[in-house]
């Protein structure tokens, strides 16, 4: 056993990740997690104090990492029209590249998201509240016209359904997906423009 | 066996989805056909040659009962706008209740409809080059401002999926689902208006 390493959380949840990727998410357990850090499974406990926190962590830093790079287009200063454009298509590549490449561990992550959705807010609203921070920029810059901020940026992630929801990844192996993105973004961004 | 009855390939395709209501699609034959009809299982291959050819026939009448009022909708008179709106919302019930009355039905005919694909123009098709029939005349008429017409029926397909493809058929429980349709179909709408 080697405790002497310090065992932080992110520790936990890199080998947590690895060892879901070599088992499965049927199989792995928090001995297997304990064993490939080499320390007792109750020093895992320490850190997360049920198998439930530990998924439910894997599940959060999972989204985290697809929700880094759209916060802080969300952030950003500059045109609302280009920074939702840019939001929309970087989703839609972190959603496609993830399911693709490794289509076995999206399924793990998506079913952990799944369970996590009730504990952590469901990585949705969270998608949607970034797209209306947006709208909201566009309508004081004078960009946009939008009526029910709240109503229209859920209608954006419905219009764009195709594009990030995981039952349509068949169909994102197919030549023309980037023309069929730009137009419907084309026509999306048409629909907020003052008029 | 009662060949006195005059034998169309209506009254075969009828008693052929009875056929595939009560056995389901693995188990149904043409033999069990013949045997509802109270006819040789000749007779049914005098109009259906082969049982892939009754399957895209049985396929063919669903859809075009999909696609009749549709049709109507498309052809019509007057406003542009309406009728695209009022033709997406018919598109959305139809499949709507289909999926959620008769969720067997509707995975047999979708078997049935993937297969004769190849065969039947994809119905996909059929529905794009409605819309697209639908946004030349608003163009005719000054109300939208389309650019490409065939990209942009696609992009109002594409962007409405989450409403028609059965994918998403457990989301359309939803006690908000009106309002999410109103507020997709409202903002691509917005995005056809002539500026």
């Amino acid at each position: 056993m080697n405790e002497a390493v310090v065992l932080t959380p992110e520790r936990i949840l890199e080998v947590t990740e690895d060892v879901l990727r070599r088992y499965g998410l049927a199989k792995a357990t928090v001995v297997d997690v304990a064993r490939a850090l080499d320390v007792s499974h109750g020093s895992v406990y320490r850190h997360f104090p049920s198998k439930a926190s530990l998924r439910e962590a894997v599940a959060k830093r999972w989204l985290d990492r697809i929700d880094a790079p759209l916060l802080a287009i969300a952030n950003e200063q500059g045109s609302a029209h280009d920074r939702l454009d840019r939001w929309l298509r970087t989703l839609f590549a972190a959603k496609r590249s993830r399911v693709l490449d490794d289509p076995e561990m999206f399924e793990t992550y998506l079913t952990l998201a799944r369970e996590a959705c009730a504990a952590v807010k469901c990585h949705k609203d969270t998608m949607i509240d970034q797209i209306a921070a947006i709208l909201t920029d566009g309508v004081k810059r004078g960009e946009f016209a939008v009526g029910d901020v709240k109503a229209t940026a859920r209608a954006i992630f419905d219009a764009t359904v195709r594009f990030h929801h995981p039952a349509h990844a068949d169909e994102w192996k197919d030549a023309d997906l980037s023309a069929r993105v730009d137009a419907t973004l084309a026509l999306l961004l048409r629909g907020l423009r003052t008029a």
